[in-house]
């Protein structure tokens, strides 16, 4: 059983920094749950675009406000506590946080934990990270 | 991109009861993330024995008070927001919650949304509930 705490973790390598958000990785690949499982700040009036080409992921907002943009339509989806997205087609979109959101996400395959964001908004396959 | 949101989900066949418990399944087998995710509320003043045998499963507390017992060997685990724990090993455990905690959920593979817990506190394996 792995038991950890985000507090802790936030002090640890488990903390990453980009502009405008962090992120604490309390499930990474070498866990071997066949996931990741992160927690992570989207800061206040900041705005994202974020393409995971190699990772199916799922985001749960904790607290927070903002909007989702699914950048294949245009459609705009309002995030709030207790709204969930999943990018089941790797879908390119653009998250701005009106509040800092907090957000439970999962990632499938999991993030090994040397991932940052590259210029076209995607982590690195795990295969170059590794 | 799938978005759900969690009190419309509440209302619908993703929202499975239990003795002491309830969960919401915001993202099941058929979504092909490949894990599920599910809000899940522990009753204030319940304990429970459960036993994923067939299931590698992580939680993460977002509310609530209580505690997380390893029956393999004893430990107590204090449960508080910020707290995660995975069940890495299938980790027979016994759940308390001295006020109802609120929890975020993560399954592999994915529960496809028939599962109930059996006697022995596990849930099936997905081809027995197919």
């Amino acid at each position: 059983m792995i038991v950890r705490e985000l507090g802790a973790a936030r002090n640890s390598e488990r903390h990453v920094r980009g502009e405008g958000w962090d992120s604490t990785r309390l499930i990474l690949a070498g866990d071997g749950m066949g996931f990741s499982f992160h927690i992570t700040r989207i800061h206040e009036g900041t705005s994202h675009l974020f393409h995971y080409r190699h990772h199916l992921e799922s985001v749960y907002c904790i607290a927070g406000e903002g909007t989702i943009e699914d950048l294949a339509t245009g459609q705009v989806h309002e995030i709030r506590p207790g709204v969930l997205y999943a990018l089941d087609k790797h879908d390119r979109h653009r998250l701005t946080a009106r509040s800092e959101m907090v957000m439970a996400c999962c990632f499938n395959p999991p993030v090994t934990g040397s991932e940052v964001h590259r210029a076209d908004g995607s982590y690195a396959p795990a295969e170059e990270v590794a």
